[in-house]
């Protein structure tokens, strides 16, 4: 039987009460379960993968295929994973502040899940057990909504999971998976405002933009990351080098990877060629302004259209700038608030690039590679927040919550 | 001139990096300056004043014109709240998280300033100080949308503010007021998503639902409150009376007044003649379902409807319960999640009625009047959020700040 979007959002919304209520013993020990049981079941769920991947072998590129696939290695690194959320504080643990107010009455702001929390996300099953894992340590219920290239491998997970809860007696609703892969169950899932608290969307930028404009439920927008980086004039041009390689080529595809080069005009003669030696040698497409392209004719001319791409790709944007208030600008002009980096050894100008530049992270000196919960300490990310409401930068288990006042009072009323 | 509001967020953009600029020294001198600018203007605010009230003296209601209008004490009273503004902490001040991750990096969580502020608010141009006050405070450019009824006093209240901006050489865009009063303005306001960081708007349920459908801009949702009392088995009845007369009838066209009453039906026959002869003295029409009814005449009988509407008016909604359970459930589907109160002294009845009616504020044995940033101890207040991201129940100058991340290396790069 399929159950419809607004019957999974009736359902979530009565799950989240149930959820709520659980000690962290119980979530704790759910988690480990569900650890246990994903071992368990390894092979319905890499026979459920295989059929994902034999639908989609021919279109998807071999990136997409790789975190497509869930094979023995993968499987334990997810149940893994679950332990790690078993180690993490709990995020609805006290104290919480607590006053008297004027008339006496006592109050405690006390944190509390969001409530129900929906993602919808791309081809990527461990994100299924991510969000699931998370979401339940936080008392919220879920609405999990992955890309139709994972269904099979998604509706098993969801089921392995759901049968932990029924196990120990609880509602299964409190994770809940849509089957249903066609875009009108994205529309329907993005104005539940009567069973929504919060929707995160991973995607492209292009799709985070359609859920912004489409939706009525409360969103956290995550990760779409056209990040840059501005050397400096006083910059160690050994380290610029460094860094701008690891930021570009170790991970392309990621949202805090880098995508555009801000280079300061006096330095530009002598730093161009050589950044466009190391990256042409990685492979690296260079895109850049007329300036640039004519100290290294190895960088291509860019299209406007390029200053506002993410590629996500072995492709780099290069542009000379007149220093750090020009490099500021045009960064602010362009970003798409996730990671900013200036390499300078000059302590005014990276101390203005961190006041005024527009980003969640800023980086001196490092690569934005590091914008990451697990780098950050966190010991868990839900998403990327490129918002400024609720959370912002890497997001870890107190993004899902909130708070609520509790008053208690002995018969005030207001003079 | 007339400005388009389409320039009006790229100033307001320009403007938040001036404003984020300011020491707390700067700000609160801004604001102690503009405090005597209102004292020293009074007649030309009152003149324009009188204009407005000319204008709507036959269309608004007396408590509408009340609102609007500034007369000398009223001058006072708001130049008075400026110099409480300043006696606020810096929302901005540190000290900041710090710490070292395991590459040796080190982060700064820094507190910083949204940037750019807009308000959409009714004929209370009291809102337009009171809002460009706590902005600048908090370090962010304003962009005022008042009422229509209040344009003339607007524009005075905005331009003696910018001639304090202006005097001390600073940018005047730092505060800046919509002079187009079209729905149009409003439309253009709700979608500049490249100036506009958070968009507080105030008002009817139907117009925050309206912003809500429209909006691409980040919205905090505030100030509907379809508010409940619940009256259980335990309550000490007389404490019950009084809390629920203060609370409807001190001042019923507020959010925090409330407008529905459930009582559990063990008590009903005796509790429902008592408290409809006191509301019904205090001029409250009384509306309920067939039980209530049945019980005392003076009610009438309640539509559907009614159930869902925040009065804002001496009219209030009765409905039997049958206990703790079925009042939190019809809460929770009626509830605009603003105050919700029980009045019991079962602690059972009480934490099971905290733990899971889904509002801001939940009281026990107290007024719901009391939600309010000052009751709090906030010392001011910018809103009553009824959101569950990034700030919930009264809003201080917390709710208008971000957060972020300053992340200082010596060349890290990622493995």
């Amino acid at each position: 039987m399929v159950v419809s979007v607004q019957e999974i959002g009736q359902r979530a919304k009565t799950a989240a009460t149930d959820v709520a209520g659980l000690t962290i013993t119980t979530r704790n020990d759910l988690l480990r379960q569900m650890s246990q049981a994903l071992l368990d079941n390894q092979s319905a769920i890499m026979a459920a993968n295989k059929e994902d991947i034999a639908a989609y072998a021919n279109t998807l590129s071999q990136p997409m295929i790789k975190r497509l696939t869930l094979d023995q290695p993968t499987i334990k690194a997810i149940a893994t994973s679950l332990l790690a959320v078993v180690a993490l504080p709990d995020p609805l643990a006290g104290p919480f502040d607590t006053w008297q107010t004027h008339v006496d009455l006592k109050i405690v702001k006390r944190v509390v899940p969001l409530g129900v929390v929906a993602m919808i996300y791309e081809a990527r099953p461990n994100v299924t057990i991510d969000a699931a894992a998370l979401t339940l340590k936080s008392g919220n219920a879920v609405i999990l909504r992955g890309g139709k290239e994972a269904i099979h491998s998604n509706t098993v997970l969801a089921n392995i999971l759901r049968d932990v809860l029924r196990d120990n007696a609880l509602n299964p609703d409190i994770i809940q998976l849509i089957t249903d892969t066609s875009h009108e169950s994205v529309n329907v899932l993005l104005n539940m405002r009567d069973y929504v608290d919060v929707l995160i969307p991973r995607g492209s930028a292009k799709f985070i933009d359609f859920v912004v404009a489409n939706a009525t439920v409360p969103v956290i927008e995550t990760g779409a990351g056209n990040t840059h980086i501005f050397v400096d004039q006083s910059a160690d041009q050994k380290q610029a080098i460094a860094i701008i390689h690891n930021a570009k080529t170790q991970k392309p595809a990621v949202c805090n990877a880098a995508e555009k080069l801000l280079v300061h005009v006096a330095i530009a003669a002598e730093f161009i060629p050589k950044i466009t030696e190391k990256l042409v040698r990685a492979h690296v497409e260079l895109r850049g302004d007329q300036a640039s392209h004519q100290l290294d004719p190895r960088i291509s001319l860019a299209s406007e259209q390029d200053w506002d791409t993410e590629y996500n790709d072995l492709i780099m944007g290069i542009k000379i700038v007149s220093g750090t208030n020009d490099a500021i600008d045009w960064i602010n002009n362009h970003t798409t608030h996730h990671s900013e980096t200036i390499i300078s050894k000059s302590s005014e100008n990276v101390a203005q690039f961190m006041n005024q530049v527009d980003a969640a992270v800023v980086y001196q000196n490092a690569s934005s590679r590091f914008t990451d919960g697990f780098e950050f300490g966190f010991g868990a990310e839900i998403g990327i927040s490129t918002q400024k409401l609720h959370a912002r930068g890497p997001m870890g288990l107190p993004a899902l919550t909130t708070i609520k006042y509790e008053v208690f009072g002995q018969g005030q009323i207001r003079e």
